[in-house]
C-alpha cells in the first residue's frame, strides 16, 4: 500500500505573523534555568513507572548533577507522587537550594491536594495547567476561550489562596497554557496575562509561563517566532520567567529549545536523555553539552555521563540509544580507517590548555568521563555486543550478559597483544580455548547415572574423570543431575547460574551449557560445556568452570609465592 | 570531578555573516531529492558490517520505498563494496528510474577503480570528496589552500576524462568538500567553482554540489545560514544540485536539513532512522513523514514502517530506540488517563476525509501501517517488554524472545476480554496456566533414567505419565535424557529450540525450561517446565508443549467439525 496523498489529511503549519524577527541574529552565551521533569512527565511516561526507592535515586542524581529546579511528581493524580513529595519534605531530604514543583490541573480538589502534598517545603512551585488548544475546547471540553480562561484564572485565585495559609514555605508559582504550541497566539497571550493579572508577580517574584510543544508540529523556526512573539507581547515581561517544554514528535525538540532560548526563553523543562511521554521531552543532557562545546558551562554536571546513564536507564527501564548524542555507546568511535588516522593525526598535536581541535570528535570524551581507548576500536568485532552477536549468528552460542563481559576481557587481551584485527572465527577459537577445552586438571571422560523420580535421593551418579594423565572415578547423588556431580566432585562449590540451549535442531542439534559458580568463596567464574547430551554438556560446563578457578588460583599463588 | 570551565577549551561557532536572510520566511512545499547512504555511510559505521546478502535485501528495500539516488558503496575502499556495485549492474538490479552512486577519495588510483566498479550501468553518479577544513589543512595533511584546491580540481578532470571512454553510461558527478560546516565559506565557494569550472555542468545537465555538517557543531540557524549563504554566491548557481549531509553530533540533525531545505537545499543524503557515523546521519524517515503530517507528499513510502524497521534493525543490528519519531514502541502509546481520555474524544468526533485532530497524536497511526490498539495500553505491564520484565525481575524467568512475542497474545486475550489492569502476579498466573500447568493430556509423573556414557545409545529411560484418569509407563533410549524421552512416547516430534536456566541460586535453586517443538508437521510452539532437576523440567516442558498443541488440534477440530 503506498501512502495516501496528505493534503486532504493534514495541512501545513500556518507561519508566525512576526515582524523584524530578532533570534536568528541570536547566539546562546548564559544557560537557561534548567527544569527536570523526570520524576513527573517522564516518570508518567514509563512502561513501568518507577519505584519511590528508584524515583529518590533519582532525585538524589539530580541534585547531584546541579539541577535546582526539580519536578517531583503530579501528587493529586498518584498516591505515589504524595508519599513522594511528603516524604522528600519530611525527611528534609531537599538542598537548600533546590525548589521542587508539583504539578496539577486547574481542579478545586487536585490544587487542594496539590498544595497539601508542598506544605512545609523550604520552597516549591505549584505548577498549574489546563489545555487551551482549538481542538481541546471544541473535541475535549466543548468550551469557550472565556470558559477556558476562566479555568484558568479561578484555579490561580485558588492557589494563591491556599499558600498563603502556610507562610512558612516561599511559594512559587508556575502557569502552562497546554497545547501552547497549536494555540492562537492571540489567546495563548490573552490567558498568560489574565493568570499574571490575578497572581501579581513582580520583578523580584516572577512567576513562570510555560510554553509547551505539547505536540511538536512544525519546524523548530516557527516554535521560536511563537517565542519571540510572546516574549515580546506577554504583559508584565519583566515579571515573567518564561519556560519551554519541547516535545519530540519531529525530531527536533533540542533544536526548538535552542531556537526559543534565542527567541527569548529564561528557562527549559526537559528529561534527561530525552524521556517523556511518546517521543520524549527535549534531551537535557544534549542541551547542556551542546552550551558546554560552545564554550558555555552549562551549571550541570556530567563529567561522568555513564554513571548518569547507568542510574537513568536502571530506573526508567529505557535503554540509551548507541547514537545518543555524547552519551551513546558508539558515538566516539571512529570505524573507518580514514577518520582513525585523522584522529590520531589530531591527537598527536593537541596541546594542553588550547583550544580542542580534533577531527570527527566535537568534544573531549574525556570531559564525559568517557575513555579515549574507546575511540579507535581495535578491530569491527570488538566490543561485547559484537562478539556475542558473532558466537550468536555463526557459532549458535547465546552468552548471558554476565559472561559476554567476562569473555570480552579475554579477547581484549589478546586484540591487545596482537594489535591487529580479530576475526570471527578468531573470537570463536579463543572462547573454546577459554571455555569449552579448559580441560586440566580435570577432564571429563565418561559418566553413569541413575535416576528414579520417586526415591529421596533421585539422582546417583558414577562419573569418569581424566586427572593428570589419570583416570579417577567418582559417585555422588543428589536432587538433579548438577546436584549429584557437584556432590560426586566433592569440592566446595557453589552454583550461582546455570543456563542451557539448543545449536540447531533435530537429532544433531547439541546443547551448549554455561554456569557461574564460586569455589571456595573464591570469585565467582563461568565454564561452559558442549555436548549432544544436555546433562553431560553441563557436567562438562562445570568442569569448566571449576579448572578455571583451578588454574586461576595457582597463577595467583606462583604470581605472589 | 565537576565539568571543567570550557571556555578554556571551546569556543562558540562563529556567525555568519549574511545579510537580510531569506529562510526563516520560508516553508517546505515540496520534497528535497533525497539520497539514502545507508549502504556506504550507515554501513561503514556498523559493528558488523553488512554481508553482500544484507546489502542487497537493503538495497530491495530502499527502491520499494521509492528512493531514486542511492549511494551503493566506497568501491575503491572495499572488495565487498566493489564486488555488489558490480552484482548490481551484471545482474541488472538497478530499476531504470534509480541512479547509483559510489563514493571516492579524490586519488588517482581510488578514482580509476571506482569508475570501474560502475562501468555499464544505465545512470552513475561519481562522488568525488576531499577534507578542505583548517583543521584538515593544518594538522592532518599539512597543505595550502592552494594544494587542497588542486586536490579537487585534478581528481574532476580525472573522473571526466575516464566516464569519457564509458559513453554506454549515463554519468552524472558529485562533489563533497569534506567537513564544509567548519570551513571558512568564502573557501568552500573558492573549491566548488573550481570544480564546476572543470566539470561544465548545465541546467539541463546538473552537477551536485553536497555540503555537509560532517561534524554538527553550530545551532541549526548558522547551518541554514550557510547554507543560503552559498546558494546566494555559488558560480553556475542554475546548473548545481546543492545537497546537504547533516550529521547528529548536537542531536539537531533533522532541524538542520528542514532548515537547509528552506535555506535553498535541493537534496538531502542521509540514513533510515539515522544511522551513520558516531551520532549517525540525518534519519530520512522523520525527515519523509514531517513533510508529509505538513500535507506535502515526500515522495517515499512509509506505509509499512514496522516492516521497514525490522529489515533496517536486521541489516544494521542497531535497535530503533523505542521514543523515536513515528517507528519507536512507545511514540503512539498513551499511560497517562487524560491524555487517554482526549485521544478517545478526538477519535470519536473524528470524520472520514477531513483533517486529522486527534489530541496528542500528531499524525494517523494507520497512516504508518500501524495500529489504533497500540495507541491506549490496556495496563501499564501490557507490550511484551513490559511482561517479559516483570517475569524476569519478580518470578526470575527469562523467557526467549519467540516465546515472548506467543505469550503476549495470551496475556493480550486476557486484558481485551477483562478491559481491566492487569497486575505483575496475573500476568504470572496467566503464564502457569499457559505453560507450567499444561499437564492435560500428559502429566509427568516420575521418571527412572539410566545414562552410560560409553554405549551407543547411552541414555535409556522409563518415564511414567498420567493420562486422562489413568497411569501409563513408557521406555525408550537416546543420545541425551531429552532425545530419550520424545522416543518413549512415540510421537513425531522435532525440537526446534530449547532453553534452560536457574532460578536462584544454590540447594534451592530451579531450573525453569523452555522447548520449541513442531509435533506432525503442524505449527511450531512453546512449552515449558520448572523443576529442581533440569532433565525433570525438560521433561515437563517438553510435555507442555505437546499438551498445548493437542488442546489446540482439538479445539480446531471442534470448531471446523
Amino acid at each position: 500500500m503506498m501512502l495516501q496523498n496528505p493534503s486532504s489529511k493534514y495541512r501545513a503549519f500556518p507561519p508566525v505573523n512576526l515582524s523584524a524577527r530578532q533570534w536568528p541574529d541570536k547566539a546562546i552565551t548564559r544557560p537557561p534555568i534548567w527544569m527536570s521533569t523526570d520524576l513527573r512527565d517522564g516518570n508518567q511516561a514509563l512502561i513501568e513507572p518507577m519505584s519511590p526507592e528508584k524515583k529518590l535515586r533519582f532525585f538524589e542524581m539530580l541534585v547531584k548533577i546541579g539541577l535546582k529546579e526539580i519536578e517531583v511528581g503530579f501528587p493529586s493524580a498518584s498516591q505515589t507522587d504524595f508519599d513522594f513529595v511528603r516524604k522528600l519534605i519530611d525527611e528534609d531530604r531537599i538542598p537548600e537550594d533546590v525548589t521542587i514543583i508539583v504539578l496539577t490541573q486547574s481542579r478545586e480538589e487536585l490544587i487542594r491536594r496539590t498544595v497539601e502534598s508542598a506544605v512545609g517545603a523550604r520552597r516549591a512551585i505549584v505548577h498549574l495547567y489546563n489545555s487551551v488548544a482549538p481542538v481541546f475546547r471544541k473535541v475535549v471540553f466543548g468550551m469557550t476561550r472565556e470558559q477556558i480562561t476562566e479555568i484558568a484564572t479561578s484555579g490561580t485565585k485558588l492557589v494563591k489562596e491556599l499558600v498563603k495559609q502556610h507562610p512558612q514555605t516561599d511559594w512559587g508559582f508556575e502557569y502552562t497554557p497546554e497545547s501552547f504550541s497549536t494555540t492562537e497566539l492571540d489567546f495563548s497571550k490573552h490567558i498568560c496575562d489574565a493568570v499574571s493579572d490575578i497572581w501579581q508577580p513582580t520583578p523580584h517574584n516572577k512567576m513562570i509561563v510555560n510554553l509547551p510543544s505539547t505536540v511538536e508540529c512544525s519546524t523548530p523556526n516557527v516554535y521560536a517566532d511563537q517565542i519571540e512573539w510572546m516574549s515580546r507581547k506577554l504583559a508584565r515581561r519583566d515579571a515573567l520567567i518564561i519556560s519551554v517544554h519541547p516535545h519530540n514528535d519531529r525530531g527536533t525538540a533540542v533544536a526548538s529549545a535552542e531556537l526559543a532560548i534565542m527567541a527569548g526563553a529564561d528557562r527549559v523543562e526537559g528529561c534527561l536523555f530525552g524521556n517523556g511521554e511518546r517521543t520524549g521531552n527535549v534531551d537535557l543532557v544534549t542541551l547542556a553539552m551542546n552550551l558546554y562545546t560552545q564554550g558555555v558551562h552549562p551549571g550541570l554536571d556530567f563529567s561522568d555521563i555513564d554513571a548518569v546513564r547507568h542510574v537513568v536507564e536502571e530506573c526508567n527501564q529505557l535503554p540509551v540509544h548507541p547514537r545518543h548524542p555524547y552519551a551513546g555507546d558508539l558515538v566516539f568511535t571512529a570505524f573507518s580507517g580514514s577518520h582513525q588516522d585523522a584522529i590520531k593525526k589530531g591527537f598527536a598535536q593537541q596541546q594542553p590548555n588550547t583550544l580542542w581541535e580534533i577531527p570527527y570528535l566535537p568534544i573531549d570524551p574525556a570531559d564525559l568521563g568517557r575513555n579515549y581507548d574507546a575511540v579507535i576500536r581495535v578491530n569491527s568485532q570488538s566490543g561485547k555486543g559484537g562478539m556475542a552477536y558473532l558466537l550468536e549468528q555463526e557459532f549458535g552460542l547465546s552468552l548471558p550478559r554476565r559472561l559476554q563481559i567476562e569473555f570480552s576481557r579475554a579477547v581484549q587481551a589478546v586484540a591487545d597483544a596482537s594489535g591487529r584485527e580479530i576475526a570471527a572465527k578468531e573470537i570463536h577459537a579463543i572462547f573454546c580455548s577459554e571455555y569449552f577445552d579448559q580441560t586440566s586438571p580435570y577432564a571429563y571422560s565418561a559418566h553413569k547415572m541413575v535416576e528414579d523420580s520417586s526415591s529421596d535421593e533421585p539422582v546417583q551418579i558414577d562419573i569418569t574423570l581424566a586427572h593428570r594423565q589419570a583416570s579417577m572415578r567418582l559417585q555422588g547423588g543428589g536432587n538433579g543431575p548438577i546436584d549429584a556431580f557437584v556432590n560426586a566432585l566433592g569440592l566446595d562449590i557453589k552454583l550461582m547460574d546455570y543456563h542451557e540451549h539448543a545449536i540447531g535442531s533435530g537429532a544433531n542439534a547439541k546443547a551448549a551449557c554455561y554456569v557461574e559458580l564460586r569455589l571456595a568463596n573464591g570469585p565467582t567464574m563461568f565454564g561452559a560445556g558442549i555436548d549432544s547430551n544436555i546433562v553431560t554438556a553441563s557436567f562438562k560446563a562445570v568442569l569448566s568452570a571449576v579448572n578455571r578457578q583451578l588454574v586461576r588460583a595457582e597463577n595467583d599463588v606462583a604470581v605472589t609465592g
